[in-house]
């Protein structure tokens, strides 16, 4: 693992545009150093990881591969520092280390962490950093997790982090996962392509859409579709960069009509989090936002339904048994590409390819 | 490991009897899957899971031996899902799993599970069988286990729950220990039958009692003497349970007079948690319901005295140095016998006995 | 390891002279068992810890080396007691025990262990001590450790205790470590002898200070400066052990013109969380008594800064990418001064010290 060091200081840092910032955040050979954004992963990038990960979910099936996966990172540990509560995120990253063999710390809660108030955060990283080799970083603040980044390549014990969320602004490792269960999907009727991809539910504040969508424009022949209620419609934000991309993209609220032309419909739930004035969310009608028997009915039968968890009433249990429903499986790969950006952060890609080439016979 | 699937709805489940529910409990071979029930176990199980308990314990005495148990079931990961804390019930749990190889997850108190309270719980547990293969669950719901059992029999993704108490109602691994305490405390007394055993304390309120209880009708002319002041003593349904099946057991509140027949005395604290009115407990008079010097010359010199512990002001502390005093050896056995039945659970009892066997030489 | 059976009880126990304690909390090496004061330490032992430490240090540096120490003390487990939150400590001996292949478990506060407050700490260490190898106890209280070391010596079920704070009382542990970072920083320089060390800050309150000062006279020729505002100045107790044992110190409040003379300069941070009277510590003025540019460019250019972490505005962010500042790397000398402590506990020094010969051309 080449580390990229950083000899600029803070001020001089932000003044970089994102592509002059790629230098300090990708190891050399073109694979994530820290994982801040999901814009570092282009489409060559995100079909690596995507391999990464089905090697990784092969070679767990026999019990032989998951005690050759323990070897695979277990001369690193890593530093869960989580100051948002999310246990699925936190277990996925904990269960994502634990098949590779890396050995966890965490901080987790206020109560445990509230010796690290009198402290400057950035004191609690260079904490961190002295004992662990990694750290998989969750915070409520926007910008956070790329502040101590660059705090930390610029240290004299430079070590990697993965934003595990920061804010509204990025949680890189959700897109990812979203790309992932999309090429899995859609692995045997033609790949991540010609596709329509559908989203539905509060689009203006979730950053999984925005993350998702702006990664889908890296797919040739994508068209999205947008559906929700007006006061919760996509950003221009969103639209601005679909529009310079020249992607085929389209606003609507009327779902059911979107439906039977979806190859994947992606539902998201209403982020009443961010309301600013509490309830507002409350008085918007999302009846006709949500997935249930009706909309499985008008849903093609090589179709997903995919959504990042949690759910409230979205998405009707009633789905829950039909194999169009992706959700859980979603989740899972979570889990694997997780795995498999743990292990290409630290360059052991190759133990890996070696590895399930080997066994290749035993594997399918 | 064959995996109980079970395609009954939820409604369907619930209608069937203890009986018909076994077959969605239980592996093929007969030893548990989900383990939800103390019931679940009859005399020849419960002496398969001491003998297992036993070789891990002898096996863990070398160094070599503590090598060997890592590996024995070093291919699965364990949640551990603690709604209701119990760090002693939890450590138990957690050192069971760390012996036998299993890496573990966790969430155990409130601040960091908050996130799912937007979720069902069922979608809280679909999200841990994701990332995990053994789920180990506390929690205050009555009966909450069962129904998180049948959710995963009835999944694409089944995984074994064990439950470590439900509320008032069970606690099966609390009385898998307390007979394997009993079976090795009578190994060379001719084992536990035709013994006395006596409850003393609030037995109304204590699951640990009903459930010790219904097992002890498994064993040979046992006989069971239950002591408490009347507002404690207890509860029809243990006693119907026990004249429907001839069971041996009278009830009395004179201590001291049923001391010096007991070859074992079960002591119990005041479970002043489940007052109605808050305090009732408190004007009880429990001050002749207590095991002290006194008692101990009372009691045979080949008895024992047990408590599931935490333990108040019912056993002096004066007790603790006798070697008749069995609470913590009781409670180191938990360990074991959850070793044991995880590792059973798993389908991994022939390696254990395998290794016990050709390393016989050197044990004892 | 051989282990210190006391069979004294605690009222007989309590009576004995430091050195008469002694018997109980070392083996028969020489080597602590139970860690719970500095002064267990004498410099031989200091040196042999130190020595440890180095060795394992240069070991972690490859794979290989990683690989090989995490099967040192790979057949214990440690128990993590800290019912005060100490983020930092708490993860310096949470990656000393990684390093070592000890697995852990922990109550590390007050929501998850409230199951707990019904029983005496008294069961709740008993209850670690069943199903753990190792008790690492952090605890507000003054004394609580020796008395639980002494309860464990005194059980059927002895195992040792390591003092990770106990209140204003003892941290042995961070002492240990500052004695380490000295010893390593003037390797090159003539050694720990002949030294000026200045303490600055609040040295009255500080248990940091008091332990290494009192650990400092084991060395040839050490002269201690003490710097402060009047009202904070090391206390009577320290300034008689250091009378009576004929050590070089001296008083000040003149924090600039003590600079020049030092070796090491040691600061501290206002432990305003003692205030007795809340505020008072808010109307000294302190100000004098920060470490900035200025001072840094008074400082001999082989003299060190330490710190004990966490700090506040006592030392400038400005001084941290000076050579000089040597607290990050106190910091991680924490982590390792730790596990060679622990790999000692377990009679584990002869393991390591076999492989850093072996594999001695290799290193350095």
């Amino acid at each position: 693992m080449a580390k990229p060091i950083c000899e600029l200081n803070w001020e001089a840092y932000q003044t970089l545009s994102f592509q002059e910032k790629m230098v300090y955040l990708m190891q050399s050979g073109g694979t994530p150093y820290h994982t801040l954004f999901a814009q570092q992963f282009n489409r060559d990038l995100l079909g690596q990881l995507a391999t990464l990960a089905n090697e990784i979910r092969f070679i767990a099936k026999s019990r032989k591969g998951t005690e050759f996966l323990k070897t695979v990172v277990s001369h690193k540990r890593a530093m869960l520092y989580f100051s948002q509560p999310s246990s699925r995120t936190f277990l996925s990253f904990l269960s994502a280390c634990q098949i590779l063999g890396l050995q966890t710390g965490e901080v987790r809660d206020t109560a445990t962490s509230s010796e690290f108030k009198g402290e400057s955060r950035e004191d609690a990283v260079r904490t961190f950093s002295s004992y662990f080799d990694l750290i998989i970083m969750r915070t409520p603040e926007k910008g956070l997790a790329e502040r101590m980044a660059w705090l930390l390549s610029n240290s004299e014990r430079p070590i990697p982090i993965i934003n595990a969320g920061s804010g509204q602004d990025q949680h890189p490792t959700q897109a990812l996962l979203d790309i992932y269960t999309l090429l899995r999907s859609f692995e045997k009727t033609g790949g991540l392509q010609e596709k329509t991809v559908l989203f539905c539910g509060d689009l203006l504040r979730g950053r999984t859409v925005r993350s998702l969508s702006q990664l889908l424009v890296n797919y040739p022949k994508i068209r999205q579709v947008f559906v929700a209620p007006p006061q919760l419609q996509v950003g221009e934000d969103v639209q601005n960069f679909l529009t310079d991309r020249q992607a085929n993209f389209e606003l609507t609220d009327d779902f059911q009509s979107a439906i039977p032309e979806a190859d994947a419909v992606y539902m998201t739930r209403i982020q009443d989090e961010w309301d600013q004035s509490k309830g507002e969310s409350a008085k918007i009608d999302t009846s006709r936002f949500r997935f249930g028997k009706t909309e499985l009915d008008l849903l093609k039968s090589t179709a997903i339904v995919m959504h990042p968890l949690p759910r409230r009433e979205e998405i009707s249990t009633e789905v829950d048994g039909d194999p169009r429903a992706m959700y859980w499986r979603q989740m899972r790969n979570g889990m694997w590409i997780r795995a498999a950006l743990i292990a290409m952060t630290f360059g052991c890609e190759q133990t890996i390819h070696a590895y399930f080439k080997a066994s290749g016979t035993e594997i399918v």
